[in-house]
């Protein structure tokens, strides 16, 4: 069969002022208002940082039978995560091939095959195509399988690379990672609540604030209950010597425990120089240190997979490009950044307990979910005043603290890597 | 006057990229994506397609008056169709011309003049400029008649052609298909209901659709009641075969029926390979075989123009590019799509009876438009899936049924024929 | 500092395209359509006009006391406008030079230092850098002050400059003009009422509309209660000569005892071949001559500054690009347009009284606003129509009256002519 190419009418291609910009990238220093706003930018982070790298869009406990199904977006793409009756999960694009309607119309769903509602072209779980009327003899079913794309779970977090020819030190990531990730058995989990909201501004908006808590003081009363801010860079001063030193020693000594205890715990970085970067570290919390919850107790009752102590802390995960996870010994919060446009972005949170937990005895949602739903709304308000400002022809990049905002700078300098590594060479 | 022609910033000439996915098309499947979602294709489409053929637009009940006026929307023109003290339908390009201001500002209503609202310029029913204050002396009124538009009516179905220049073979579709029309006596009809939907879809994702059954059994089960799929195509196979065989049967019987009784019936098609395409035929119908209602008998009472038998079945007639038609004994359904963007499309629908039909005495609203209420909105879910998939990168034109979706076919080879005929040659 | 530049993807240059229409502009013709609908063309207005002219933003009475700011948004810019210590007003780039965060977020308010709410940078009221936690020990402050914008006070009235570079004829329009206003002593008066309405058009079909009264008579019925007509232009008639003579005889009378008591009251027009183009003249009032309200009386007790006598007519200053006022003895209507896309544009209109005028004791606001939120309402529909009809491309330029619309044939030859100056030199 002829492949027809599509023709890239509406994609520009990229030109020299977006390798200017790319070039000119100043380290130390946010980022350029284009980087920001851009649709040619836009293109570009589509095509090649959510095109081409592993991105995070689901977790196991999502689809945990054969025949359960869960339709992701990415950008422009939509596709199908499946579990097969063998169990494996699967992805494919979420386009019939027929004439193109989109199979799976829900987000969520159980099916025994994956049939098109237009007209009735039917698909296996494995993505070949089973059943199609009135096409007649001489038409080969086995030129019409659903179009496959590449997914691989870490520990039960399903991760997707839209091309082909993903990048393959994943099983990099999965050697180091999954040893801090397994005693949390993911797998083991059920989605206790998820929660959209639709901030508007440009994805790496919402990154940049994850990735640092210079902000989290004045902005977040509710997180700050449990979270020691110092855990994330901190210009040291008389003024705060003490405490600093206070935390220090507490890390120090907890991180020895629970590493004892077969918790890995110490920090891992792999962000800059590499194509699937990373960070993990477990850090200790306030109060009763157990969870990012108002009082810092844990929220479920059940805890996850073998773990008989409550006081663990966070183990918290990034990943670039787009999510982060907490993972505490009752419950996980994890969180992804979709790209809508270039000044719109999904950020989703996923909230997960033991599958045996009892909702309304072992846990309750409002107070399971009460301190993220409350710092996802203070993180909105501050992302989309950013947007607001750099739309603004005056806006000038400015310089990161060395102290707060260093993790903010590697997160721009793998970004604009990735971008050079592609376009610059 | 020196005539002042606008500059086309806005509007992309047409390239080679273009010009390479018109070239390109491989018959026998779908279009690729760049057709339904290129703001660049869209402008081709409204420029050559909904700019330079005859387009449906109204039906004469619309304006049964002098004076009475409608205007219509295609693309960024606005029209006015008015009727003109002779009893002449005209139409006129609905914008002032002192400073542009939109001269009809109610979708529909009645006039003496047509007086613009900003600073009463006053036109007559065919356009002249009659009155205009503070013009001045030496003001020349003459040289500001409104700009006319043609028109064209077929037995009381109104076509318009944006484009002075109008394709001559408008005599052609006369000659041959108001025999067919004429028995149901269009403009002795009124307009007992109309409905707009809009579809968040490219304008040709609706056309194909409606040049097809092969989604009628599933998605269709009130239309399905009256109307037999076998008569848009259908694989032949030994579990249809008696089905088949009857439905052959008994359309040869009742067209040779109908055409005895001064019907004309038989299939009459003009798609492939002329400017202004249609296709005409009249199709038995199930059960009491009268119309496309719940149950299908007539769903008015009074029957339309001098006719005196109710089975009749179903006239349907399919326009190039953007209309469809189903006559009955009783009520006429009247259907045109007009591209409101490239993923945006009115679907505007009208149901017409006998002007003398009396509401809730010889008809009722709710059953007459039941049956199309409903399949509109199914078609509508229909089509947008495929525009949802077919944003997908990872759509690729799939094969078209050759037993069901040969007419999908010839819509998509007369439309990339004629966009061929100007851009190629 | 090494200043970084951003590139102007965004930003389309100037084409040959916008040159040639700029060129073609016709003289005693409306602009052609792409003046009105091209993004191109937009950002040209927004670059050229607004960004590097006189724009009337606000007025003192907004931010009477030190701290108090107002934040304005020009295009993607914002701008505070905030009353400093030693009670000047000052105006900035609403940006912080963090991050880019968007300053002050509320529209208006008080405060001590303006302070970003995502990391705390703080900024005195003369917008130096006071205080930026973490940012380590060689961090320089002095080069992180907020980035100011050029302003002006036309006796009370604000007006900004975009940029650095300002026209430098604001000094003629200030000695010629001020005259006229300081008997109103607009320093002195406070917002009663401030009223946004957004009109999906052009900024420039605003501004036409205002520039002419050809549609008031039919149009306006609230205004004519108090406006005459003939102020404004108009074609001499038998008919109407008898009132046009009685209007120019009391015009010259009013004008005559108005200058002798101190209130300069003649023409002064200076909108063709100057930079910050305006117009001032008092006209004589219907009815009681007192006020532009629904019965000609004034809708104020107390008297603005220094003023004993209410029947002063109404006082009109027009300036370009964006402005326009009518000072009465008990009241004043500010106008501005503020563009928000080709097609949308902000329309902020605030009614100032004496600020020592009590509500409901010497004025109530529906009574002071109704006579122009009426008009507003109506403008607003009339521009519609005309954003609607110049879509079409069957609009072409039409001629202005001489009589009544020399006013906007001056306007827009003032807007070409500042484009010309830029794009063609």
């Amino acid at each position: 069969m002829t492949i027809i190419q599509p023709i890239p009418i509406a994609r520009p291609s990229v030109d020299d002022s977006v390798r200017a910009l790319i070039a000119r990238r100043r380290q130390g220093y946010s980022l350029e208002a284009d980087f920001y706003l851009s649709p040619a930018i836009f293109d570009v982070d589509m095509e090649e940082i959510f095109g081409r790298h592993w991105i995070f869009v689901a977790v196991e406990p999502d689809i945990p039978e054969p025949g359960d199904y869960l339709a992701v977006e990415v950008g422009r793409q939509s596709v199908v995560l499946v579990r097969d009756d063998d169990g494996q999960v699967r992805a494919f694009h979420n386009v019939c091939r027929h004439r193109g309607a989109r199979l799976c119309v829900q987000p969520q769903g159980a099916v025994g095959n994956l049939v098109c509602s237009y007209h009735q072209w039917t698909y296996t779980l494995n993505g070949k195509l089973a059943y199609a009327e009135h096409m007649g003899e001489g038409f080969d079913k086995s030129l019409y399988s659903l179009k496959p794309v590449r997914v691989e779970s870490l520990s039960g977090l399903i991760f997707i690379c839209l091309n082909p020819d993903a990048p393959d030190d994943f099983a990099v990531m999965r050697d180091q990672v999954e040893p801090y990730l397994r005693p949390h058995q993911i797998r083991d989990c059920k989605v206790a609540s998820q929660i959209d909201i639709i901030e508007d501004c440009n994805w790496k908006l919402t990154m940049e604030n994850n990735r640092e808590c210079y902000h989290c003081a004045v902005n977040h009363p509710e997180l700050t209950v449990s979270l020691f801010e110092f855990g994330f860079g901190y210009q040291p001063s008389p003024a705060n010597a003490e405490q600093m030193q206070h935390f220090d020693r507490i890390s120090a000594e907890r991180c020895q425990e629970w590493e004892a205890a077969g918790l890995p715990s110490a920090e891992l970085e792999a962000l800059d120089g590499c194509v699937t970067g990373y960070r993990v570290r477990r850090l200790p919390l306030d109060l009763a240190g157990e969870s990012q919850t108002l009082d810092g107790n844990a929220a479920s009752k059940k805890l996850l997979g073998g773990l008989s102590r409550r006081d663990l802390g966070g183990l918290s995960l990034w990943t670039q490009p787009n999510a982060w996870f907490h993972l505490m010994s009752d419950h996980i919060v994890a969180f992804s950044a979709l790209p809508l446009g270039p000044e719109k972005t999904l950020v989703r949170t996923r909230w997960l307990v033991h599958k045996d937990a009892v909702e309304n005895v072992d846990y309750n949602v409002d107070n399971l979910t009460a301190v993220w739903r409350a710092t996802n709304a203070q993180d909105r308000a501050l992302v989309e005043l950013s947007q607001q400002g750099v739309r603004s022809p005056a806006y000038q990049p400015g310089p990161y603290s060395p102290y707060t905002e260093s993790l903010v700078d590697k997160f721009c300098n793998w970004y604009v890597g990735r971008l050079a590594a592609r376009y610059l060479d």
